[in-house]
């Protein structure tokens, strides 16, 4: 199937961002989103041709006794220990695809080629978000969502991971990064997060949609073309059960929202909080357990993206932007000075699906394993076998900095 | 204080080994465990006097301002997101002893000085353990454990951090590691881990005490002389939480134990177990999260290592040096088809001191971030920010192999 015989539909997401759907050549959903006319990707009559020999991602495996055996996907087991849903993406191991080293597979087709070697069949895009080619989580056509118990036993619950795995680009320059894109590309980014939330959220099955981005070879980024992912899961992260946890035990005891108290009582207090605008304000949190961390929240109660108003969508463009640039002058080079930029982790805590949505309250969460120039938090024996975190520093060490970098 | 002036209290834990009680310049306990006569640590007459000037951990500190103000030691901050309790070690920051890159601090004494410029005063020893100098939990005296409300706001909980984090080396050759010494010594770490568990459960206000092991540079281990670590920790850990959740759902449930249960599955169906001894097995566990990863636990219903029989004391140093030869052999140099020595986390996972005794079983968990050869699985987004773990194998293939490997 080539790109020619697949539906596009466009749609304006505001009065400028323009959402152009499409399929990659194996059949996976491409979605750019374009910042303003005139637009730059996805344009039928500026469309490539994908001619990749891809295989279908559903095709039936021969295996080593020559039986062709359906594809069944990821499987998620439950871990009788914990309690913790964990698939197993042993599939990925296979992968088929491996581009050279040197290869962009982000970076968009040449101009004038009729072939990309990379993901992104277009010469120009703003934003673009795709399903990852080898995904975590993944739903198999015809492959029921019911729990089986393996082997028979109780204590052995499995299911398909049928969930999905999504790249977003941030830019078409592969030597951007988030934090130096302009305010109105940021503006983009945010409209492709909180639209992809909004679909993915109404996908059968998915109970928690997870946006993103990993930065750093730090903490094993191999592709430095600037970009994020989107997860959606099947079933509620441990860390999101935990906060339902105690949000349904504060608003028991108390009638109100967790994460509207825990931002007034930042404010209140004001020691910690780092950068405040109209819609949104950045803290380090009053038990920040990285070397370096900080929350950014909406001032309004909002349970995820999809319900922020433009004002506060515009207002977070320029804002996170900010928070950004200051992240990328914490740490100096102590012999030439100049800023390091920082590795960091920074994802998105929104309401779930269906589930606790009454009692979650929408929050991004930037954080480093980067303790000194050079030096990284390794997660050992302490957090990786017993999830307990230890902080060498403290909030008001980071927040003191974060203030201090503000010009 | 020198050595001379600290009580000695010798003991035999077995027939065999000998405990021998001291204490460090600075105040810190120190414990030789024997193997056998004749005893190689410990002695009045060969103890070495520790004259280092090593300053009183708990005497007031003198700030900019010129005045001196008390220690306080860390403190705990409850999250109020997640409802963990997070140590705020940010004196570890502070560290006044950095011995040269070059130096071995777990080394013993050189034989015929006077004065060590390592941890441990005497000449010789066969397994030590001794108070972490900067530790990330630490009592300090006259200091109560009491919850204080942080700027008197309900939702910032904080109390001092006071556990306690041992230093346990295996060998006094900085050359040897866990897996490469004697039965016999082994036996006896099992004796230092059984009695500093049985001790430091004992003091006041400990909940609940983990020996682990973190080897490897991959995960940020700088100090290649063999040892691990004792943390006594003044909560219960979020992982110990959430195994004491499902094993009292299970008991709830079934009225039976769930680590009894997970057990008599796995040998019920086989596929994953890759030892067998009188009174251990070793398995990969249904839904392992990790690259590599394997559990060992006692065919008896015990709590944790105290409750062990002499019997399976012995069995285990045995049945614990092949699973690590075993884990030694798990990947390969593809290049020079050597084996890889793995990096690894060990941890045992024993009942918290007071609550849920009743409930917990004791396991070995052993695991590692090395995926294959030169390839680790990092802890980024997914991982570290939701808590979610996703495996790239499955438990068959790694059981597999840990079969193979027997030889």
């Amino acid at each position: 199937m080539t790109l020619a015989d697949t539906p596009v539909d466009s749609t304006l997401l505001t009065p400028e961002v323009r959402r152009t759907r499409t399929t990659m050549a194996d059949g996976r959903d491409l979605f750019y989103f374009d910042d303003s006319a005139p637009y730059v990707a996805g344009d039928a009559t500026r469309r490539l041709d994908d001619p990749r020999p891809l295989p279908d991602r559903f095709a039936p495996v021969v295996g080593a006794d020559g039986v062709a055996r359906p594809v069944t996907g990821p499987e998620l087991r439950r871990d009788p220990l914990t309690g913790d849903w964990i698939p197993m993406a042993a599939h990925r191991m296979n992968r088929t695809f491996l581009p050279p080293a040197d290869a962009n597979p982000l970076a968009p087709a040449r101009p004038g080629a009729a072939y990309s070697d990379g993901e992104i069949p277009d010469t120009d895009y703003d934003v673009v978000v795709f399903e990852n080619r080898f995904p975590s989580l993944m739903a198999v056509p015809g492959v029921e969502d019911v729990v089986t118990l393996s082997g028979g036993e109780e204590l052995w619950p499995s299911r398909p991971a049928a969930g999905r795995c999504e790249v977003i680009c941030f830019s078409s320059d592969p030597t951007a990064s988030l934090g130096t894109v302009s305010p109105r590309r940021m503006r983009t980014i945010v409209e492709a997060w909180a639209d992809r939330t909004r679909a993915l959220g109404e996908v059968p099955g998915i109970e928690q949609v997870f946006a993103f981005e990993n930065r750093g070879k730090e903490i094993g980024v191999t592709l430095h073309h600037p970009h994020g992912q989107i997860y959606a899961f099947p079933y509620l992260t441990p860390r999101t059960q935990a906060m339902l946890g105690q949000a349904r035990a504060h608003a028991e005891r108390t009638g109100r929202l967790l994460g509207r108290d825990v931002l007034d009582a930042e404010l209140r207090h004001g020691a910690r909080v780092v950068l405040e605008s109209e819609h949104w304000v950045a803290y380090v949190p009053f038990a920040a357990r990285w070397p370096v961390e900080v929350h950014l929240a909406p001032r309004r109660d909002v349970p995820d993206l999809p319900a922020l108003t433009d004002a506060e969508r515009a207002d977070l463009a320029v804002t996170y932007l900010e928070l950004l640039r200051r992240l990328d002058r914490f740490f100096v080079d102590p012999d030439s000075g100049a800023p390091i930029p920082l590795p960091y982790i920074s994802g998105w805590h929104q309401a779930p699906v269906r589930e606790g949505r009454d009692l979650s309250r929408l929050h991004l969460q930037v954080f480093s394993v980067l303790r000194a120039p050079g030096k990284l938090k390794y997660l050992a024996g302490v957090e990786s076998a017993m999830a307990a975190w230890i902080s060498d520093t403290t909030p008001e060490r980071i927040a003191a900095r974060l203030q201090e970098v503000a010009r």
